[in-house]
C-alpha cells in the first residue's frame, strides 16, 4: 500500500482500521494547488473508491497555517492565464475543456464510492471550499479563516461552490453575501449556518473527531453506506419522483445483500456485526 | 364518522373544528410498522384529503416511549427479506414494486390536500423520519430520539428520507452525517438545524402545539391553503420559472373563488371569515 | 441621471460610489403596491443592470412604519378582482397572463447584472417577501413584522414567495408553516432560520449596513460579480452537473477579461484594483 | 382465470401463450367511456401486470365500426360539468382531482410491466389516442379515422395525448396541426408520421399481427422486456445521463438473472430459450 | 386596426375572419433582418397574441424570391459584429444580453396565445428557420430552399434553431447533417423528415392552405385551442408527470367554460358552433 | 502520427483533409467487442477530439460482412457474468461501477468535439447501435442487417441504446417494437423512421457519402462546427429556455472569433475561406 498511494503533495494514512487520510503536503506553500496537485488528487480518491480496506475518507491539510490557500495562482497566472496571441474562440475552447477537467477531479469527490470528510483549519480559500461542498462532512477548527475567494481574482468561481453551495443547506441570503464580497467568515457563523457541522478547538481535534466520525461509518455495512451516499446525491438534484423511483431499483438489488441479516442478527443479539469487504 | 376512520392500529379523532388526529396505536411494540399498517395510514390520509370536515391534520404516537420504533424489523424479516429460492432478477422485480408502493403510501401525505403536523416524541426512527420528512410541519417534544435507522439494518433508507432530507433546508454536511452515521439526534440539535420548527416540553405540550397550529390554518380560506401547500411542493422539485408558471395557472382559476372577497371584507371589517368547505 | 430615475413612487438615489439606492415611496399607504408601481420598478431595475454606474442595488422602504404592507388590497379589489359578469376561462386566462406580467416584474431582480440588497424594517408583509425572495441578500431591522401575508385575503401567494422560499436555504418546516399560517415573524427568528443574513438596530443602521456591503461588492471585479450571481442563481435550479457545464463555458470566454490580471497584480502589490465599468 | 378477469365492458382472452387481449366491449355506443370503465380498464392492466401468465397485453375495440368514440360525452355532460351552484375554486379543486385520477388509470399502461399494443380500427377519437400515447406499440387499420377530438367539444385535451404526442417522435408541425383541427387523419398518414408502425387490411389482420409481435415479445426473457419497457420510458423524459445512470444500477441486480445463461447458451445451441415466469 | 399594425417592413392582414397574416416586406433584400425589424415582429406578435378578433397567425414573406435570407449580414457586420477595443469579458457580456434580446423577440411566436402558422417559399435561410422552428405549423413550396446556415457565416446558430430543431420530431440524424453542413435542403426532404407538414406548388397555394388551416382553427374555440398550444409546447419540454399535472390545474379551470357547453350543443344538433372572443 | 493512432484492433487513417476514418478491425469475430476495444476505441476519441489536424471523424468496420456483431458474447460469458461465490450487493455494485465506465466510453463519442459519422454495414447488432445513437449521423447500406439485439442474451440493453433512441427523432411505437423484440431491420425501414439519413449501395460507396459530408463539415469554421454540436446536444436534453440561455453565453465568447470575419469576407468575395486550427 505505501507504493499504491506515494505522491509528492499528498500524505496518505490509514488512521484506523479502513478510515484513510490524505493530507494535503505542500505546507511550504500554504497547500496551494498546482495543476499537478488536482490530477493526484483525483487519482487518489478514485483508488479509495475502490480499495476494499477503505470505507471512509478524511482530508486535511499538512502544517499549521493552511488547509490550502487554494489555487497557486502565481503558477497559474504563468500558464493558461498569460497572453496569448491566439483567437478569443480558440482561447475559450481550450480553457472551456481545462475547466471541464478540473471539475472533474473535484467531482471525483462526490462519485467517490465511500463518504469523504473534510477538516478545515487556518486558511480554507477558493479551491479548499470547492472541494469542501463536494465532501460529505465539513468539520472547522476554531481558527478557520473560510472564503470564497475568487472574485478578489476577477472571476466567477468555477470549480463547483458556486453550484453546489445554493444546494448545502445554508441560508441562500448568507451564500450570496460571501460568494459576492469574499468576505472571510470563521467556525462560529460556519456553524450557525450549516456549512459546517462541527466545530473544533485544533486541528488534532479537528481530526480525532473525523476519525470518530469516519470510524462509526466504517463500522455500519459498507453497502448500506455506498447507498446512503449515492441517494442522498442523487435526490438533492431531482424532483422527489426521480429520488424515490431511483431508489426503488437501487435496492431493489441491495436488499438481497447478506449485510441485513448480519445486521439484523447483530442488532438482535446485541454484538456488533462485521461486514464482508465491498 | 367514527366507522369511517375505524382502524386496529391507528386513533382518528377531532381534537378541534376541522383538526383531524391520527394517533399510531401500537405501544406495546414501540408503534412499529408492519405492512397493514402503511396501507391503512395510506387509506386514512387519503379520506382526510377528501373530508371537507377536515382542514388540517395532526400525526403523533400512543405510548409514553415512541413516536415510532420505525419498521417492525423482525416481522419484516419473516416476509420479503427471508430467503428465497428464486431468481435475483425476480425478487429484485418483486422487492422494487414492493418499495413503490410503500413509497407511495408514505407519499399520500405530501399529496394529502391538507397541511399535516407531525409530533415527535421518545424513540422516533427510521420510517418516522420517512414519515415526517413528507409531513408539511415538525414538532419535537424535549425527550426525542431522532435517528435515520436503516444503515444500521443493512440498507440505505427507501421510502423517502434520503430523497426529501436534501431538500429540507437542513444544513446537507450535517444530513450526511445523521444519514451515514445512524446516530441519534436530540431536540436542540433538531431545532438548530430546521429539521423541526418547535420543541416543547412533553408529548401533550406537543400536541397542544400541534392543535393550535393546525387551528390557525384552519381559520383560513381552505382555498388558500390547499394552493399554499401544493404550490411549495411543486416548487421545491422544479427550476423557478416552472415554479412560477404553475403558479399563476393555478389562480387563474383559484382566484375566482369567493373567499377572496370574503377575507378582504373580513379584514377591512376587523372581523373573522368564515368559508365555505372545499 | 436624476431625470433618467425620476418615479412618482420612488426615490433613486446614489449613496456611494457605484451604488444605487430604490426606496419605494408611498409612506402614506404603507408602500403598499399599485400596478403602475410594479411596472416602474422593473423599468428602474432594468436601467440600473445596464447602467455602468451602478456596481450594487439597495431597496428599502420610505418612512418608519414599512417597508411594504404588500399589495394594495383595496385598489386591487376595485381591479382585476371585481365581479365581472365574463366566462370563468376567459377571466382564467386574463388574470394567468396578468399574473406572469408581474412576476416577470419582480423577476427582474433577479435577472438585474447587479446584486440586490433588500432592507425590511417595520410592516413587510406579503409583495414583500415575493421582492426579498428574488433579491440577493436580506437585511431586517430589529422591528420588523415579516409576513407571508396572502393566505390571509384568500389566496395562494403568486408573485414567486411560494416558488422561492423553498429554495432559500430555511428550513422546509419552517417554510411552510409561515407560509400556511400567514403568522407574523420577527428579526431573531427570521436571523435563525436564515431568511435574513444580519439584523440590525434600525432602519439607519440597515441601509449602512447594506451601503458596506454594496460598496464591498462594488468594490470587486465587476466581470466577476455579474458571473458569480448568475451561476448561484443558474445552479440553484439545476442538477449540479448542468451548473458545472454552464460555469465552463461561462468563463471560458470571461476569464479572458482584464480585470483578471490587475486583480491579481493588485494583490500581489497589496494595492485596490480599480476595473473598467461594465 | 374467467372470474378473474371478468368485467361487464371488456372481453378479456388469451388469444397466444402469454398473450392477453383487452376488448374494449361497448358496441352498441361505439365502445366510447363512461367512469365505471376506465376505473374497470385501469383494474385490469394492474392485474395483468402482475399476472405471471402474462408477457404481452393487445388492446382492441369490439364491433365493426369503432375502436373508441372517445369519451360518452352525453354521459359526462350528466355528471362533472353539468352546471352547479358552487365556488369555482371549489369546483376547480374537485375537476382538478378528477382529471389526475383519470389521467392515472391511462398512465397505468405506461407503469403496466408488460407491453402493451394497440389495434386501432374504425373511429378511433380522443381518448382513444390518449390510450394509444400510453402504449408501447400501434397498429391501425386502413379503415381507421384517427382525430384529436377535444377541441371539438371546447376543450384542451387533458388525458394525455397533448403530453405524450410530442414525445411520440411525430413531427410536432403535424402534431400541432392535428391537436389544434381535431381533423380526422387516416392509416397512411399516421404511417408515415411515425404515429403508427403497421397499418394493415383489417381488424382481422390487426389482431393477427399484434398476436404475431405480442408472442414474439413473450419469447423473449421476460426480466429483460420488463427492463427494457421501463428504461425506455424513462429515458425518454430525462437528459442522457439521468438514463443512463438509472440504466447501470437497473441492470447491476437484473443482470445477476438466469435468463442471460439461458438466453446465451440457447443461442450457442440454436434452440429456443425458456424463461422462468416473472 | 390598419394604424395599429402599420410597420415599415411588415404587412399586417386579414385574410379571412379572425386570421392575420403578417408579411415580411423587405424584398429588396430577399426579406433580410436587420434589428429594427425583430423588435417590430415582436411587437406585432404580441398584439396579435392579445387581439380578439385574431385567432390565427399566418407568416409569409413578401416578393418571388424568398421567405427571407436570414439576418441582413453586411448590416450586422457594421454594428455589434464589428473590431473593438473593449475588454472580451465587457464584449461577451453585451453579446450575451443582445443574444437573449433577439432570441426573446422570436420566442414571442410560442409564447403567443394563438396558434402560428409560417408559408416558406424560395430562400428560407438562418433566422428563417429559428422562426420557423418557433411556429406551430409549417408549410413549404415546391421552389423552397432551406438551410440552417449559420456554420457558413463562422458561427454556431443562436436563435432557437439548434434548441429547438432536436424537438421537432425530425431525425436527429438529419438535424445533425443539416446543421453541421449548412446544406440547403428542399420540399421533398422537409416533408419527408417532417419539418414541414405540407409541401404545395407555389406561395399562393401555400397562403391559402395556412388560411384553409388558420380558418379551421378559428372555427373551434378559442379557450381550447388556446390551451392546446400550451399545452403542447410545455409538455414538449417536461417529463410525462409534470405535463400531467400542469395539464390537471389548466383544465381546472379553463373546462368551466361556456365553451364547452355550447361546442356539445352544437355537435349533438349538427350546427356550427360560436364562440365568444378571447 | 501513425505511432499516436496504433492499435491493435482498429485501423486509424485520413482519408481526407481533416477527416479521420476509424475502422473496427476484427472482421474474423464480426468486429466484434472485448472490453479492451472499448477502451482502446474511447481512447481513440478522445485524441481526435484534441486533435487540430482532425475536424471530423468516420466510424466503419472491416471486412465485408458486419460493422459489428456487438458485444463479444462469448468472452463476456468468461468475464464479469460467469458465476461467482460474492454477495449480490457486492456483485451489483462492480457490475454497476462497470457498466458506467463502459456507457463512459460510448458517450465519448458525443463529447468528442468534432462530429461523428457512422456508415453501418451487414452485420450491425446490439453495441453497434449503442454507438451509432452516440454518433451524429448515420448511413447504412443496402445489405445492412440493424438489430437492437439484447434481449435476445436476456438482458435491457445498457450501453446506450435505450437512452438515446427515444430522443433519436424516430417514431417512438417503431422504437419500441425493434428494442422489445430484437427483430432485425433493414436500409429502407432505417430510412424512413429516420434512423439513418443516408442509404448508399454498398460499404465503398457508404464512405465516400461519409468521406464527401465530413469534408464538408471540415470545410467549415471549427469554432462553428464545436459549437454547433455541443449545442444540439445540449438541447435535446434540456427544456427550450435551458438551450436558449446556454447558447447564449457560448456564442457571448465564441462570436469573438476572427471566424466570422473570414467566413463573412469569403462569402461576399465568393471564395472558399480558411480557417485556423482548433
Amino acid at each position: 500500500m505505501p507504493d499504491t498511494y506515494n505522491y509528492e503533495y499528498f500524505n496518505v494514512t490509514f488512521p484506523a482500521e479502513f478510515v484513510a487520510q490524505v493530507e494535503i503536503n505542500r505546507p511550504e506553500k500554504l497547500n496551494a494547488f498546482i495543476q499537478k496537485m488536482w490530477l493526484n488528487f483525483s487519482a487518489i480518491i478514485k483508488k479509495l473508491s475502490l480499495d476494499p480496506d477503505c470505507r471512509a475518507v478524511i482530508i486535511s491539510g499538512a502544517g499549521p497555517r493552511a488547509f490550502t490557500a487554494g489555487l497557486d495562482v502565481q503558477a497559474a497566472s504563468q500558464g493558461t492565464l498569460k497572453k496569448s496571441d491566439t483567437d478569443v474562440a480558440r482561447k475559450a475552447r481550450k480553457t472551456r475543456e481545462s475547466i471541464i477537467e478540473f471539475q472533474d477531479c473535484i467531482t471525483d469527490i462526490e462519485r467517490c464510492g465511500k463518504p469523504v470528510i473534510i477538516v478545515y483549519h487556518g486558511i480554507s480559500y477558493g479551491l479548499g471550499i470547492d472541494m469542501g461542498v463536494a465532501c460529505d462532512i465539513r468539520i472547522a477548527t476554531k481558527d478557520v479563516r473560510l472564503s470564497v475567494k475568487e472574485v478578489d481574482i476577477g472571476l466567477a468561481a468555477d470549480i463547483g461552490t458556486l453550484t453546489r453551495l445554493p444546494k448545502s443547506g445554508c441560508s441562500f441570503s448568507w451564500v450570496k453575501e460571501v460568494a459576492l464580497t469574499a468576505r472571510e467568515f470563521y467556525a462560529d457563523e460556519a456553524l450557525r449556518v450549516g456549512f459546517v457541522s462541527h466545530v473544533v478547538e485544533n486541528k488534532e481535534a479537528g481530526i480525532k473527531k473525523a476519525i470518530e466520525i469516519a470510524s462509526l461509518i466504517a463500522s455500519k455495512s459498507p453497502v448500506a453506506v455506498y447507498g446512503t451516499k449515492e441517494l442522498l446525491n442523487w435526490s438533492r438534484d431531482r424532483p422527489v419522483d426521480d429520488g424515490l423511483k431511483y431508489t426503488a431499483i437501487w435496492n431493489a438489488g441491495m436488499i438481497q445483500t447478506s449485510d441485513v441479516e448480519r445486521a439484523m442478527l447483530s442488532g438482535l443479539q446485541k454484538r456488533k456485526p462485521t461486514f464482508e469487504k465491498l
